[in-house]
């Protein structure tokens, strides 16, 4: 499992291979600087665990002193020009952990940003903001935790921990002519007690096939919004499962989809298509 | 250093921990798929490699068939629509490889997409389009190659291969007293002679210590047009040094920066704030 | 994750981290050998993948020819003295993959025979044979399909992919001053939609506050077999919560709790107590 | 080489990949929580220095405080009830920590606890109680640190540091037309002069030519407790070899066997067939 | 990458796999001894940073006592007989990492005093005495600081952050019926700005196609003293790229070889062939 | 454990972490080239599987064609000028491989080389020349290999299988007043059987009390010739225990000291000041 500090030593050690050529034959080892996380645009914090990684792991590397003065934690809301935290220490040690904290920092940052737009967008409905599968490699508990500072909720963690039946399964087994009622009481008679069943469906007559195998989520994927809300109606009547819409969900869409009375809302773009926020490190030297 | 076969391992271990849950207890080990890789908007292919290793490992991981049956190459550029590749197998291996599949393949592509467009909008000047080290952790050799893919340059690898002289660089100098000419000449006399120099300024004033250093490339960073163009002509009037360019590079600005006469234009945005591109697997089962 | 090829692959560097001695210094290099699992008491065979990686990694280890010619499949139930399987190829490598091979076999497969045990004294009530997180470390995969060989079923994996609130929660909610049922809902508002919450109760009257919460499962531990039905009545009539029992599941007890109408049945003894198995590989050599 | 440590971090990932989804949806994370490690029947203890490095790592992972304030080193010998061992710390570190701490202790306790009582039957006798080869795999290092913790002693660590020759050695020779006794006296030409050889022998007309040998140590399998009297008789008349006896090694039989004067007894079950010891982790919460 | 301390874990594993039998079979845990390294011969040092990492890295292995009390710095000249370092600690711990801290010690000691030979023989040349990837597999890093510390510089890392191109690329070229200034330019046009192009030339009349390429280091391979002082008057003449001479260079040569205006001499039996530096750890013990 | 295979693996990530940039930006990727490994001058091979390692994973790597047409075997002597391997493939793969081939094969042969001078020394004499634990981290099990090669034989292989008591042990058990013949016999009470127990005396009069403790071998270092056949007699006169000499062993000292009687002799340079052998790749390209 990647961690803040997995994460840091591989960027470290992938973007200093070898050391700091610059600062190394340029700056006496014990010039000293600070410096101050700057927010140069309004957002949500993730990433700060990343951040104090990077500074720790560069002062054991660089053997010199980097002290991690200040540092706002998750989920915290700031403006342009905010100061989010401070270093001090060696100008060898800031200089060569800023790009791999600011790194981190922006792009988890502006998961948590993201986020936090479209939670913000659903307040008071009965919606759920979720992520998806759909993350950087290596980066998954990372881009999850900054959907959760945002203010979002995660879906499954993997194709290991929860069973979600796609388009694609009911075709295979429409060719292999298995009937899905079946097959979906198949699954639950298979897998543990504490995994929970989801089935997509596309059309709403799909729904009463999935709705016998009494699974504990459904998935409307790409429902016009009148279809999501007739979906959410069905699904009531029938049963206890929730009602997850996905597809076409957008800043200027997902309210409207979030008052046909869904219950989770998963948007790809959270993890995939988020833009780095801007933070930057402002550094100051004494004689 | 990671490649597109161990980034892929890394990619299916953290998507399938425990295995795919909802197809083993759903589907036939036997039922086969098809599946093509289809482009859903215009673009450049980056992550060929990815791809292929994704499915040649879910095949050892599922111990069943599957086949790569075309692929098209990095650098391919397709229009919305075309089918990229096509890949056969057991619907397990198929469905369990997709995702792994798909997100390398659109993060890369938007990369290579991405600087496809800053490069054509340079056509016929001087300049290169060249990356930063602002990169996913664990994906730089990665993205750089889609940089590549979209007609880009890189530029140094990491803190390691190259010296980068930056502004908190010379802030450091300042306040220790230390002469920049003769600081630069200490650099010189004890990196390799296979390590390139190079020196950001933030105004044309600084360029004449750098200069006196013999470095071999001038970063410009920030400068109006007009500075830039002064600061080309200052730079070649006095020596072979390469001039770069950075800072407020966009696609509506990027054709006048090239104009002024730099050799390089690096953009942060190649790698940090690509867009995804949207391509898809569609899948077909037969009986 | 560890897998039957990257267990076998630390077991073997473990059992002969510079090569065989004996036989490198003893036996000719060609010497061939063809060797049968044999069963040495009747069981459920477990851990054949296992086995299959020991020779093909030996092969691979000792550069020599090493072919697995049959082997039967997880969940094979077996007479003593019924061959399971065959293997041929250079006596130093049949020699050096053996005791990895027959480790791994024996002790998967006793857990295979122990959980077909409880299942088989089980048959025809409503209850599953689960397992628990008493395994061993770095084994846990393993077993838990060792568990599914022998019929009986999984819990959940770790601590990460699902609750299960137990005793020790509960006090420390007790001594904090929390309310059970708020602090419930409030798990219920920050896990993912996926993830299952089971509650474990150590006596009837605590039943009331858990119920109220709206749990996915009731664990009732240590229960007299009278409170262990009436536990399951309560539950039915209020919720559609899954109920499991566990403590004191023994060979003479099992049936008694399965027809209370518990759901599940919980036995640590399946990963912890299992005895090996008797399997032997009995080689023979020709000239 | 696995250790403690590396134990430990690896049980710990497999345990809670992602965190603990009960402990940190439902416990204020400044709950604490104070531990007592208390034997439910008498043992011997082994696996200090693993729950040592479950409450350890654990503090570092929960980044909350985590003291071990006493633990019983590994040979203890106790009674049911006694108390082994303390910790204090948060509530969420405790209970994350105390399944993997558990799980190692009951293991290895059993192996020494088991060994323990084979080690007190033979006492006033000539002979060492040792292990074998047949260990968990990754935890080799360990259960034999467990057998020592019982009093026992240790074979051969793996199958390069040691030479023995079984029967299936022999019968590969015999099939090849080689002679054993130039064989062994081959081996001896190769391997390093600190390398112990050890040859099995099945029945007492094998030992000739065996001894002819000049072998270090004497393997009889499966001999009669005659035979085995008959076999150290013929051993000690010829040679300086040590004498070991294996097979049909029970808790009744061991003593008859070390009365028969051999030097060495040793005993598969002791890593493969202990039983795990009832240890606990009695936890009590202030407010 | 591999760093000091990284090395050293591997170092210690290999020599301790299963820990130190014989100190802690001897030796009374609380004993305590103090050591001295001394030299046994003049040179320079290198490897300090390993030193530390072995006994550091000893003391968490062992649990006791390890302290570094000094320790002379990479690059410091000594005598015979002059006192290196001192280390107090357990007997256990000081016996164990003494054989691991010496073969580094020694090792890159060796490496930077054959450098400082060479060094000291160009003093007041024009030349650079450079190394080559002629190194020990897991080391390069290690011994290029110890050419460092000698007062040697370095060569480019790998072959990955410089061209350089030789004989063998130029037989390929020519071969293929590719002109050799068109290749280089070709290679100029895609390899980062920061990438140096040196190219390898075995007679002066390859020089005419190299130098109309603008490379910026020509390598002069093998060339009498003659031939070379040619070649540097052909280059300077005609272009600004350094000159590099290898091949035959030996402490009888090389002096002769700098005083042809060469800028760089390469040696690879600097840290091929250099022979290892006599330090001894004298270990004192105290009751 | 290191093995060829890891050793080249190491080797090649860091000789080339990110591809090479002279073969990919300069040599069509279907060129090809044909090798002959060729002696420069005479001596014994090892490091075969190195190279072929060397060989196979640059294949994979770079995905092109790369097959080892034949290769000695290790322990093959040869003269100045043959031939011991061809490699036909791209001429990318030969020149990415070569170096990291030849850099192992060259360390290698130099050891069996220099170990071969030192067994011919001693022919017909009744000694073992044997290697010692001075040997580079990470490569000491493809040195001892090397040492076989050239006809030497092993000592132990780390401080873990095998008891070598030094004089700093000694002097440890004189500093605490602990008796040396007792405290050997304690050694062996608790060292398993297979664990051979060597003493290293400095002196004639220390010899009483080791083999007072029936120790295995007996290592007389330092002593002179005299004195070494004094010992030898003495040692043979109370006990079947082997004679090792150590320290002074050169070319010119070997033979009188095997003649001695000495039944090993232990050489530190064999592993630690072994020149590189001299062998070369000869590439021929075709169009």
């Amino acid at each position: 499992m990647n961690t803040p500090d997995s994460v840091v030593a591989l960027a470290l050690a992938e973007d200093a291979p070898w050391g700091d050529v610059t600062s190394e034959s340029l700056l006496p080892p014990d010039a000293l600087a600070d410096a101050q996380l700057v927010a140069r645009e309004p957002g949500v914090l993730a990433g700060a665990a990343c951040a104090r990684a990077a500074f720790t792991r560069t002062a054991d590397l660089t053997g010199g002193s980097l002290e991690l003065l200040e540092l706002a934690g998750d989920g915290t809301r700031f403006g342009a020009g905010d100061v989010l935290g401070r270093v001090r220490g060696t100008a060898r040690g800031v200089l060569r952990a800023e790009r791999v904290a600011l790194n981190l920092l922006q792009h988890l940052s502006g998961i948590a940003t993201h986020t936090a737009t479209f939670v913000d967008l659903v307040a008071g409905t009965n919606a759920r903001v979720v992520d998806t599968r759909k993350t950087t490699p290596g980066m998954r508990a990372l881009e999850r935790a900054a959907v959760r500072a945002g203010g979002g909720h995660n879906h499954r963690w993997s194709l290991s921990d929860a069973v979600l039946v796609k388009d694609n399964h009911l075709a295979v087994l429409l060719a292999q002519g298995i009937d899905v009622t079946t097959a979906l009481k198949g699954v639950r008679a298979q897998v543990p007690h504490t995994t929970t069943i989801e089935v997509e469906v596309d059309r709403l007559d799909q729904l009463e096939a999935v709705l016998a195998a009494d699974v504990d989520v459904v998935l409307l994927d790409n429902f016009s919004l009148a279809d999501l809300a007739e979906g959410v109606r069905l699904v009531r009547q029938r049963s206890r499962a929730l009602v997850e819409a996905s597809g076409g969900v957008r800043v200027d869409t997902v309210r409207a989809i979030a008052e046909t009375g869904v219950d989770l809302i998963s948007v790809g773009a959270l993890t995939q298509n988020s833009r780095t926020l801007d933070l930057g490190l402002d550094t100051t030297v004494s004689a």
